[in-house]
């Protein structure tokens, strides 16, 4: 069975060594000491590889049953869902008021992987629950808050979204559930969702599912959408649970991957709502809830490539296979260990830049979110809305691509169920799919993005990575030709791509969405790029000043260097792609493929 | 359920247009007219749409089970393996005096693509028969094939390879498995394989293993290695079947895909052997079933990712969702469908030029391979043994990727086991790992193949990439600009790399390793752009003299330019990253990943 390590070290190197968290003025921040934020880290870590690690498997394995419209989850789910309560790990970073820890993102996220790296079936639970809870948190009147928000907070209660219809999942202006007024101020909603996660299940009494629906004789297509709340369960004035409203699960999906979190369809029969936000402004609300989720699933493509970087690593020191073709290694062995093989080694350290890349690549936007809501800091919440695509495309598009190298470490037995490197792939797969599947992403960040406030946020992004240019280059030759020279080639390629954008755009815009998914992977290369980067220097200052721990930093030192020369170059054959424009892709007549 | 329509048209195209067949003076090729082999693929794929692609999902859903020691395959298979016994697809391409039909590889290659292509699971029960028979045929004495031959041919007895076992799979020189000899000449064969596919099923009398053992007392490592003929119920002197042989399957395993072929764990408890070619020679007579294996698994990432992608192109003409950013195109409707959307264009794009050009280059092959063996070519035979390591990798890593691609345009709907596109997905992953890892492809390709007689099958490849080219620019500027330029960079790019190796591999086989598997890539590329460049001319030239079919040939050049301009340009990225050597790939102690 596949272990889970928390990377705790490499977060306290991140949160503490990178972003010095507890210098930062962002209100909340003081508290995040290293000690604290190592004793949190600790303690989730625990949990995460005793309790959900050893769920993971066996829940992939069970997956979910539906039984007379009860949905049971795996064996253990539901004593593991308590723990996970009692911990308090739920509300970490919801605000007190409501039970919550009131913790700033930026360790919301870092407790966030362990869970999801341990096991991203059961996770799903807490994470769709903490998105409708977001959602209300910022749409919902004092009463709803009042109302909701305790039981969400401690997922005493669980939470869903709904948006996909049969016929609709992106296009949502095609919506047919109907929400009909009624005198009490409450509606009427019909109508049936489907892939709708967690959406029924056996481990809380109440499921609180948030509805787009289109009122009744509202305006057509995406402008008719409001955003309701729809609970499972009644709940009476006094808070206790009343009878069951018409929110039934029709039917489990079965999926490739995360067995163990149940995917339903679910019928809405004139089931009661409660408008959440303004009428006909559903999509504001829900994309509250969508943005969070997009950095949450970019954050999952990460732990799965973390979870299955772990195991392979294990496997290439375990496996006896081959000799070292610079001579014997294992003089005692009948073979040397995999990780002697210069492809088996590639492939493991495209595997360990990715996953610190990204990790930093996250925390880094998660400080960017605490920014924006603690300290109102509107430059922060700019960039992080232009990156959030990235997180969530390109992350999940690596993400996957990882798992598929480590499962590839082990062969056969990759192949074969009981090692659990399959679990990796088919479970990652869906972070590239929902919440806006990744062509979507690359069409927001090109289409909308990008332009938006008049493109001052990619024009800051840019000024940052000159910056840090400027400010680092040229004191040190060794990490000028390692570091700085790459990323200045990468961020010269991006900003070409968006050029490319700007000038041919215009004129036709299928020459910049031909080029969207190209330009998406190579920012989040200059993204990962600068993150490197910035942990070189770091890592390089800190060595030179002298350190106990000097086999830590120069092995973060090795891993930059061998992504920026081997992944980050690969901008340049994305801007090549942009800048072949969309002739030979729009080429054909749809009905010459 | 998703369909499968056989791509004749395009197989015509290759055959006739681009490959010349029939007027090759290879032996038996004459009989190769387009009007004999436009029959026998349409037979072929009458065959595999109708009675195998329908019985694809129904096969991974129910998987096969074990039970007493008899494997039973899933509802169907046993029915559809009749009739393609019936039809005397088993033989078509095996020699006429065990009763096959004697027809060349390429048209073997090319309805191997059909059943692999509709049904990959099921094909394997008869592709392992097939390799397993070619060897028998290569190293067995008349004797031999007479006993063996026949039934195999005719597939009334099954095959498979044995080579894996729990601790060792690459470095075979690990294994176990004695072989004691006996008073009458056989052997007692006795040890455990693991991942035997086809190992033990309902669809045939008898199961011919052929497995690799070490004779007792014989040589140390790959050098005591030698191959047997182990079947599951002895054969009496008669050719009537005696009794069970001591070859058990110990049961089968759980995979990620594939679930209609029985994977088994085989015992051999003293089981009859017979040695098949020479003493501890076994590892040349078991690679002449791992070559044309790896052939053949070359051709099974094709025939996904071309299965994948006829769902794929239906799906994005069917589902409407979101509008043209050009303008509305389906104006009766409430959406316009995905296939307007340019990055969807670009993903279908990716993948008909990935199906249409790998097609090219497995046929192109496939004559060689006829090439050595009808005329004794021994250049031919050279070209196709340094090639197969690039179809091996270099089709199945990418045949791979387009079946990601092809479910990752479904949507939520690609990830539902319902709509068939994760199978596609599934299936394709073990062509990355059997028949030898992808990394260990390209490890024979870098480390044996570049190097074999003296680098001349490396040098006829590119005199070959270099006279097309003097042949055939300078002639139209636009076919210069679109095809003949992008294959001169891209061929300069795979030179740059053989030299990096030659340069810095000798002082450091790491350098060289180091880069094996982009070198496999940027090799796998040029192929492909060499096919385009071909088809490309051939399809020019046949418009400028005239066709009815101008649109077939207008859509094949449109293709060709889009693999030009956009994927063929990877081998810069390839060439930068080999040329950054082995010092970042290399630099970390196993102990600091």
């Amino acid at each position: 069975m596949p272990r889970y390590t928390a990377p705790t070290k490499d977060m306290q190197f991140i949160l503490h060594d990178l972003l010095k968290v507890s210098e930062s003025t962002i209100p909340g921040y003081g508290e995040l000491e290293a000690d604290f934020t190592s004793a949190v880290l600790e303690e989730a870590g625990k949990l995460t590889s005793e309790v959900l690690a050893p769920l993971n498997v066996t829940g992939d394995k069970e997956g979910c049953r539906l039984e007379n419209g009860v949905v049971y989850t795996p064996a253990g789910f539901k004593d593991a869902f308590a723990k996970v309560k009692e911990g308090g790990w739920t509300g970490l970073d919801m605000p007190e008021q409501y039970g919550g820890q009131n913790m700033p993102a930026v360790l919301g996220s870092a407790v966030g992987e362990l869970f999801s790296g341990s096991n991203m079936a059961f996770t799903m639970y807490q994470g769709l629950t903490h998105g409708a809870a977001s959602a209300i948190l910022a749409h919902g009147t004092e009463t709803q808050k009042d109302k909701w928000l305790p039981n969400m907070v401690s997922c005493e209660w669980t939470g869903t979204m709904n948006l996909t219809e049969p016929h609709c999942g992106t296009d949502l202006g095609l919506m047919r559930t109907k929400a009909e007024p009624q005198a009490d101020g409450s509606y009427k909603i019909t109508g049936q969702k489907i892939f709708i996660s967690s959406g029924e299940h056996d481990m809380a009494d109440n499921i609180v599912h948030l509805v787009l629906a289109k009122i009744t004789d509202g305006p057509a297509g995406i402008k008719g959408v409001s955003l309701f709340i729809v609970p499972k369960v009644m709940v009476n004035e006094d808070g206790s649970l009343g009878v069951r409203n018409g929110a039934t699960v029709g039917s489990i999906e079965e999926k490739m991957g995360i067995h163990g979190n149940s995917t339903c369809v679910m019928n809405y029969d004139n089931a009661t709502g409660y408008l959440l936000g303004d009428e006909h402004k559903g999509m504001r609300a829900m994309f509250t809830m969508m943005n969070e989720a997009r950095l949450g699933v970019g954050m999952q493509g990460l732990s799965q490539a973390e979870a299955a970087y772990q195991n392979a690593l294990d496997y290439a020191n375990d496996r006896l296979q081959g000799r070292a073709v610079t001579g014997i290694q294992n003089l005692e062995g009948p073979a040397d260990p995999l990780i002697v093989h210069p492809d088996i080694r590639r492939s493991l350290m495209e595997q360990k830049s990715f996953v610190e890349g990204a990790r930093a690549f996250i925390l880094w936007g998660a400080t960017m979110i605490d920014a924006a809501h603690r300290a109102d800091d509107k430059d922060a919440d700019g960039l992080v809305s232009l990156l959030t695509p990235v997180i969530k495309g390109f992350l999940t598009d690596l993400g996957y691509d990882m798992t598929v190298k480590a499962q590839q470490i082990y062969g056969g037995h990759g192949y074969i169920e009981e090692w659990g490197m399959s679990q990796f792939t088919r479970d990652a797969r869906i972070a590239m799919i929902y919440e806006g599947a990744n062509g979507v992403q690359a069409l927001d960040l090109v289409g909308r993005k990008l332009a938006q406030d008049g493109g001052k946020h990619v024009m800051a992004f840019f000024d940052m990575v000159k910056t840090f240019i400027k400010d680092n280059a040229g004191q040190d030759e060794a990490y000028d030709k390692d570091f700085i020279e790459p990323l200045k080639a990468a961020s010269k390629d991006l900003q070409a791509a968006g050029m490319y954008f700007m000038q041919n755009g215009m004129s036709n815009p299928n020459h910049a969405l031909a080029g969207s998914n190209d330009f998406m992977h190579m920012f989040g290369h200059v993204c990962l790029g600068l993150m490197w980067a910035r942990m070189g220097k770091v890592s390089s200052d800190t060595l030179a000043a002298g350190t106990d721990d000097a086999t830590f930093y120069e092995t973060k030192l090795a891993t930059g260097r061998f992504y920026m020369a081997r992944q980050l170059p690969a901008t340049a054959l994305h801007l090549t792609r942009i800048q072949s424009g969309s002739d030979t892709v729009m080429a054909l007549d749809a009905a010459n493929f």
